[in-house]
């Protein structure tokens, strides 16, 4: 049995460009000792992932040569492992790859379930999608009834659910994307209250009119200028929940700070940073929330899967151009 | 009688040099209904007026030509306000200059008591001194016994008694402070736990020495550099105040923003800023508790006082290039 890999062949200087990876095809070796083999399903996409490429850093990194680190959910074809049978889905850290050969201990086995696609595991129910999102809005953010609450890359894996969310518990949720067909499926199909296409408009006009007081809440998953316009237009006691910043992971070495935060000061306002990994305990509860929501069809997640291994170098150019509209991920 | 005063002549562009002022001597006019005269004894110098210089923004605006704002204590002269009677001490916007003749409603009587001077009612009782410190400390802050406990322009007038209100409150506390004179003053005078010439060390060597685990507070008043340096030195759930920006207020147009911001995120840290006029229902506590203090010799606020009303666009650059020691008053 053969395996076909994403190596990162280069280290990315700004963008992480698809010369930057390489694709090889090897045999897989024996299975052994505590040792699973999965057939991959589906690969995750992550803006998070480019914090990986750089060689150092608070992240785990990729290694020059080595399979880039990517989430993934398959079934397993292979097991040296009791309790682990062929047939199981699971969960884990795939990475790139066609076929994935690991020690089950980093495996999380899921329910394969009726009316829940495997590819919701990395949606949806994903640790630093669906999960994030639950957590920052219900542990960090906890919008208020009437609230006006923003979130940016709206469109994204998290923004979307981290805004539907927001609405279930009662704020008036204003997403910032790029370009129409984002915005208008958050204002159509989503039901977001307003929706700022930040290609096309002035951030800090649209917020100027929308909320004449300021807004709220903010949960930001972009940083930069994008930042900067919301926290010029943060109401008195507003809460900033700093959640990611995609317009800075190219360049992790010159990251540019929000130079409008002395709002905070003027607005006695917060700003909080978390990582879903920080809550540990309240993993099941948000897994549990989001599964019934999904079931119920109350919540939606988009999901955009492009076909092939190869393709997943550009995959993560496309989710760094801003061009997938909610979960992305490569099926190999 | 002739009142001596500072106006603005000339917007500053970047530093507020002594050549954006001049000084003017003319007679006082005639005291109208309602008003008090009143003999200038303190003015305060303060880092925030330099963002009363730009012609715009959030803060109130000197106009040119106008007498430059700054509070004042001294005692009145001459009323035509009932209950207010001449020899009675106040606190008010008495501005730059000897003799302030305003409307009674903007003056506060204060008690002139034995042991307490009246220039304490702007150094360690001050609005946005002393009482900006307590709030900060008791009602942002909130540091906990043991925490470390970073307070930068920890010589300066907010610094020095936040930095005491931690250690009275059981935080470990580390002042950022530069040149020597100052560094000692806070080690042997005030019993600093640790200090920090960011002037001679690197700020984020010496942190990472003193709390290998990082900071669990942050009570900053520089921001820039120094805000970078503790931001990337923080504890897991490390609290951040921002009481001010000494290091940018000669650029608000183009502030440098925190650029080790998103430590926030991988640390599940919080930033909240604050001014003493958001808490108005605390400012009797924590004057009340300050006067105790400064009775009983438990905290102690240094005072530089350059004599003669024409030194003051002098003392305001003295402070903005970092040179006083606590509170930095002019005896006009």
């Amino acid at each position: 049995m053969d395996n076909t890999r994403v190596v990162l062949s280069k280290r990315p200087e700004a963008e992480a460009t698809p010369d930057c990876f390489t694709v090889l095809t090897e045999p897989v070796a024996d299975l052994a000792e505590g040792q699973v083999r999965v057939d991959v399903e589906y690969i995750s996409v992550d803006a998070g992932t480019r914090t990986m490429l750089r060689g150092e850093g608070f992240h785990q990194q990729v290694e020059l040569g080595g399979t880039v680190l990517a989430g993934g959910v398959g079934k397993i074809i292979e097991s040296n492992v009791e309790g682990m049978t062929v047939g199981q889905a699971v969960r884990g850290p795939l990475c790139a790859q066609t076929v994935a050969t690991l020690n089950a201990e980093y495996l999380e086995p899921i329910e394969d379930l009726p009316g829940l696609p495997l590819s919701a595991y990395l949606g949806a129910l994903g640790g630093s999608t669906g999960v994030t999102a639950w957590i920052g809005i219900r542990e960090v953010s906890k919008p208020q009834p009437g609230d006006l609450f923003v979130v940016s890359a709206a469109a994204g894996a998290v923004g979307c659910l981290a805004g539907q969310i927001a609405k279930k518990d009662g704020a008036i949720v204003i997403g910032i994307a790029g370009g129409n067909r984002k915005t208008t499926y958050l204002q159509d199909q989503l039901g977001f209250d307003h929706v700022i296409d930040y290609k096309s408009e002035d951030i800090g006009q649209r917020l100027k009119s929308i909320a004449p007081e300021g807004v709220n809440g903010f949960f930001d998953n972009v940083g930069g200028a994008v930042l900067d316009a919301v926290l010029d237009n943060l109401a008195l006691r507003a809460k900033v929940t700093i959640c990611g910043a995609i317009s800075q992971y190219d360049h992790m070495d010159a990251v540019t700070g929000p130079s409008m935060y002395l709002r905070l000061a003027e607005r006695q306002a917060q700003m909080e940073g978390f990582a879903f990994f920080h809550f540990p305990e309240k993993i099941p509860a948000a897994t549990a929330e989001l599964k019934s929501w999904l079931l119920d069809g109350s919540i939606t997640m988009p999901e955009e899967i492009l076909e092939g291994i190869e393709r997943y170098p550009e995959a993560l150019q496309f989710m760094f151009n801003g061009g997938n509209l909610g979960k992305l991920m490569v099926k190999p």
